[in-house]
């Protein structure tokens, strides 16, 4: 069996091979002229100063929580290595967020070089560069697992159920640290790019009236840096962890599974370690799906970009299915039950929980598509708002996003059922990595995105003509459709590996307090109704620091581009260049004094309760609250946003046709609601995905704790 | 034990006289001059007509589902009699509001004339209207109530414990008949007064720059006629629903609590109808003291106004604990147990519930006011955003709501954990109770805000000295404080009261599958979750459907206002008479056309899950969901539009001290703000607190017929 590990770990390799050939393939492409590699340049410097003090800060905390780790595991030494576990996945976790933003700060301006000469050229390198990004997440978090996982089965054993236990205990600390440095770099570079973003657009767009990403805004550079750190080093970081997560909440609950075998009519269990490796498996298969995928993103004629990006997704999809049977083929034996449980399942239910899992993902991917896009109904209906002023728009939007939350809450409570009808609680888990399975190909078409959003900035900037910013334009709606499945994905496989966490933290504390499985939350007990209300506080609270964070960053910058504008003579005439590195500065230090407070929250809070209540039965309901009212702010404050951003887009369109000056009224009314959108979409919003996992993983790993040093107030 | 469900029949009749002999004092004042007395009639018409076609259309579906809950219960002729109770309740409930409507219109044009003479004078006269609003509400109720129960108990009889709870559960009609029209009215109240109320502000404030209540407005005799049916008849409604729902739970949580008698140091329980009968008598003694309440309500000088009110509420309060110490002294057994549970709870927990109810009420109250009121930080972080445009406005606002949420889930959670410690699940009812005992006087402090605000409108579009409006503006002012303790009440209460439903749905479900109490709602199945995460997702849709409601109404408004300023020569120089009537119109048309989608989910929803999955899991896990998520997004939505309401007015204040022309910038900004937050106070977030108790009175009542019709796939 140990081969399939070794396998895992090669495929791991091989995708950090085919990025690297990739990346030396976009270094080797022109930048440009003068101008454009020095604009490159600033961003360039912008993107890494931030980021290295964002680590330098987390270096910190991940040094004391492993401490933590070590010391809470000090009377079993074998739980002592959960602490190198979760250092580790910090570090491949930052690890791939600083590769990837490092590749997309090259690629941008390759990308405005290339679309001087057309679209089609522009795409490829674009697309190349999110490559990098995607095969680097993906690369670093297989190996990563199995490295770590040999390592330790090296150290410990694998020679009984209780080694194997530990073994996945420690882990589980891997997931944590990615969970927790993705909860900060979302939130770090949420706050980051969006107190950038509301500054210019605020004082440049509707009090100046110059257009986008004009040289003459102070905040321009600021902007395009939080587009690399929040775009894609924070969702690289977002999706290396939901990929870990989803993964290893896999092979937690695949350790109860076993293969059943009828002896005279009777099931007999015999124990395996089969269902640990599948997840692996799985995710090796979408690897190579994956890179195969991103061979068949081929243009021919410049209309069918779409299509083509498209086609890549879905025949990556394909593969994975196909590779998918041969795994359940060759590997599966033909039922199996969950230990002490007499239900049985077959084999072929694991394809169909993958399955499940797929196509409420793309079903959640188009409903989302359908909330947000232009010229839908949603997005129109805003659209119509916006002639009757800011208000009505606003009003509009947030009632479209939380009408949104319907169907892909309807769909995720299909798939748990379907897939927990055909594999149990493991079908559940299956369910949500097979949707994540192809994150490497998803996260390329992600990472595209501001890569193009990038380009089209350093074209105006530097002056290009028209012509060239119109191309960038095309390339960053390109990208949309895709990356609305993308993020339905997310969401959709954050509520469902959060289901499989929560069920696996049930298990445990029914280990650990030896209730031989017979262990119920039940939510009528008031104490469990307690934890549940606590925990659906949480995302409330969690969001309002976030935004609290953006308005506060923003605010400073605002005053500081209103300053500049004010002070500095001759910059909008252009004449003078404008302090872009205040501008930086300033974001950069806003985001990361702002981005603790919730991040402590986050990790703080699931700790204290699980102290009060040693019983777990708190915990539990707190997890419920979280997960519950998490999915649900989630999916509506991404939606709001991203359908205020489209009807934005759609009167700017509207008006351009109709040879509208840009700062019509209703274009006023949009901006506004958009720039109300913007922490809804792009830092609370996601951040919830995480804090989600986070919670529900930190209850994971300190049942042994809570169960030895907490309370019992509610015992009787 | 008979003569207590007398006592508290004749305090209803009490609280009736006491409010009709207000009411003829009331009508006695003097209306002023001609030009009021029109203003008044026409204001007064509009309310008629709306209520009465509101009513109209009600009726169809309170006869449609009295049929249905009599084919339902076919089976058994003594459940048939719930038809009746519903309702009973639900015209108990329309009266109680149409009544409170009448009396407010009365009062409006008697408090600007009273104002005309001293600020004195008009406070007593607004809050004898409100007092005669908020002692119908609660004489309605406990008369009702006292009377229903009277009549099941002579037709059923009390001999057995099977009848009791066949009584409880027609009662619980009752109930459900006040939920469903709070509902209605909630919403159909709240898209009225809205739409009028944007549409008011957005053009005539806004476009055209006239003063609030101008009468050149056309929508200002819809706006002041807006006050009247959503904020007077709807909350009156609400309130009514509350408490009924409060009094209701612990009723029926009583049923399971008996006596302990120790014999040879064993427990013996005892059964008895005391604490059944225990919620009417805290019922009636609130009643008392809120009517002794009122004529603490004394002014002796313009200073201490609002000490005078608050006076009112806290003798009330003190006055009410009082009355239980007397009446759990001499009425309540040493000690007390739960059916089939060994716990035993001493009398005095009983006190110590209510105590730690009312305590939570006030101290989320206090909270409320915190976040909502002028100069304190978070409405003063909501101006400074206003500097920077209404985009950092809102999102300012939307963080202060969801901050706001914390503190008042954690009183909820601590009283919970307190009052079940105390007394078990019936302490946690009793505080529900505890805390709505004293609404009859909170009603008044409450109906009185709206009566002062209609005086103001008056004052202004009849033309009088700008000292009568200073004065009844001071008069509006007043209320806030006193009114915020109230809204924390509703919330605290609404959860609690939610958790005691929820539990008897436990109890329900567990006698009807005979389960022998061993019923648990585990929260870890797959499908329990599935409805949790369908429920939390119910307040979601209900509010933006709610919004878009509002939004829709609000859109023919504004275009109907733009209309006439357009259209009709010589409305803005006052020299031609605006179409109020066509905008009244307007406003009612959509108002009932919009409220019933929402309404219908509401009801719709519980019964399709509770038929999918027979064993009752799945609804279980809805309510759990419902509640949790309603009561965060009651309290988020309901303190972001207090904030930002308040944020304009200290805006206004500050520009008025400063001379600024009252359209500044920032106050454009904050006018912005407050119509996001209009919908999100005054239609969405007060309806959820009504939505929690629906589905989980629906739930309760659905229990016999799911159990018996319902579908089993999930069981194995």
């Amino acid at each position: 069996m140990e081969i399939v590990l070794y396998s895992s770990f090669f495929v791991g390799i091989l995708a950090l091979i085919f990025a690297c050939i990739k990346a030396i393939t976009i270094k080797a492409a022109s930048a440009g002229n003068k101008k454009m590699i020095e604009i490159a340049q600033d961003i360039r410097d912008g993107s890494i100063a931030f980021l290295k003090r964002e680590y330098k800060l987390l270096l910190l905390f991940i040094i004391i929580i492993t401490i933590l780790l070590v010391i809470f595991n000090f009377n079993d030494p074998i739980l002592m290595l959960q602490g190198s576990a979760f250092a580790f996945g910090a570090i491949c976790s930052g690890t791939a967020g600083f590769f990837g933003m490092m590749i997309a700060t090259l690629t941008n301006v390759r990308t405005t070089n290339a679309a001087c000469k057309s679209l089609g050229n522009a795409l490829k390198i674009a697309f190349d560069g999110g490559t990098v990004v995607g095969m680097s997440v993906v690369g670093i978090g297989v190996l990563g697992l199995s490295f770590l996982f040999l390592l330790y089965s090296k150290i410990i054993g694998l020679h009984s159920s209780n080694n194997v236990d530990k073994i996945l205990t420690i882990v589980s600390g891997f997931s944590m640290g990615a969970s927790l440095i993705a909860l900060f770099a979302r939130v770090g570079g949420g706050i980051y790019t969006k107190a950038a973003d509301i500054g210019a657009d605020l004082v440049g767009k509707l009090e100046q009236g110059i257009p986008e990403d004009d040289r003459r805004n102070p905040a321009v550079i600021a902007d395009n840096v939080g587009d690399n750190v929040g775009d894609v080093a924070g969702m690289g970081a977002d999706l290396f962890e939901s990929y870990i997560g989803a993964i290893i909440s896999s092979m937690i609950i695949g350790s109860s599974m076993s293969i059943s075998i009828i002896i005279d009519g009777k099931i007999v269990s015999e124990y395996t370690l089969l269902f640990i490796y599948f997840p692996l498996v799985i995710a090796a298969i979408g690897v190579v799906a994956s890179i195969l995928g991103t061979f068949c993103v081929k243009i021919n004629k410049e209309q069918n970009l779409q299509f083509a990006l498209n086609l890549g997704s879905y025949l990556s999809t394909i593969m994975m299915l196909l590779g998918s049977v041969i795994a359940i083929y060759l590997l599966i034996p033909q039922s199996f039950n969950i230990l002490n449980n007499n239900i049985i399942y077959n084999k072929w239910g694991l394809l169909g929980s993958i399955s499940s899992g797929l196509i409420a993902g793309i079903g959640v991917g188009l409903i989302t598509e359908y909330y947000c896009s232009k010229g839908r109904t949603p997005v129109l209906g805003i659209v119509k708002a916006a002639s009757t002023g800011s208000a009505t728009t606003i009003i509009s939007g947030i009632s479209v996003g939380m009408r949104s939350t319907a169907i892909p809450i309807l769909l995720i409570v299909i798939t748990t059922i379907i897939s927990n009808y055909l594999a149990g609680l493991y079908g559940i888990a299956i369910a949500a990595l097979g949707m994540l399975s192809t994150t490497g190909i998803q996260l390329s078409v992600d990472a595209y995105g501001p890569i193009a959003d990038n380009a089209g900035g350093i074209a105006e900037m530097s002056g290009l003509s028209s012509q060239v910013r119109h191309r960038t334009d095309k390339l960053d709606a390109i990208g949309n459709t895709t990356a609305a499945i993308g993020k339905g994905f997310a969401i959709c496989s954050a509520a469902l590996t959060a289901f499989a966490l929560f069920s696996a933290y049930q298990t445990k504390i029914s280990s650990s307090l030896n209730y031989n499985n017979n262990f119920v939350i039940d939510i009528t007990r008031p104490h469990v109704m307690a934890g549940v209300l606590l925990g659906a506080m949480l995302p409330f609270l969690f969001s309002a620091m976030a935004m609290d964070a953006v308005g506060k960053a923003a605010f400073s910058m605002i005053k500081e581009v209103r300053r500049q504008f004010k002070e500095i003579k001759g910059l909008l005439d252009g004449s003078v260049k404008a302090d872009y590195a205040r501008c930086v500065d300033i974001s950069a230090v806003s985001a990361l004094k702002e981005m603790f407070i919730p991040g402590l929250l986050a990790v703080l809070f699931p700790i204290l309760i699980g102290f009060i209540d040693a019983s777990g039965l708190m915990l539990g309901g707190l997890l419920v609250g979280v997960i519950s009212s998490g999915v649900l702010m989630a999916i509506f404050m991404s939606n709001s946003g991203g359908a205020w951003d489209n009807a934005k887009k759609q009167i700017e369109e509207e008006d351009f046709n109709n040879n509208i000056s840009k700062n019509s009224e209703r274009y006023n009314a949009a901006v506004t609601a958009d720039t109300v959108g913007d922490p809804f979409k792009d830092t609370a919003g996601p951040s919830l995905n995480i804090l989600i996992k986070l919670v529900t993983i930190i209850a994971l790993l300190i049942v042994p704790i809570i169960t030895k040093y907490g309370l019992h107030i509610f015992d009787k």
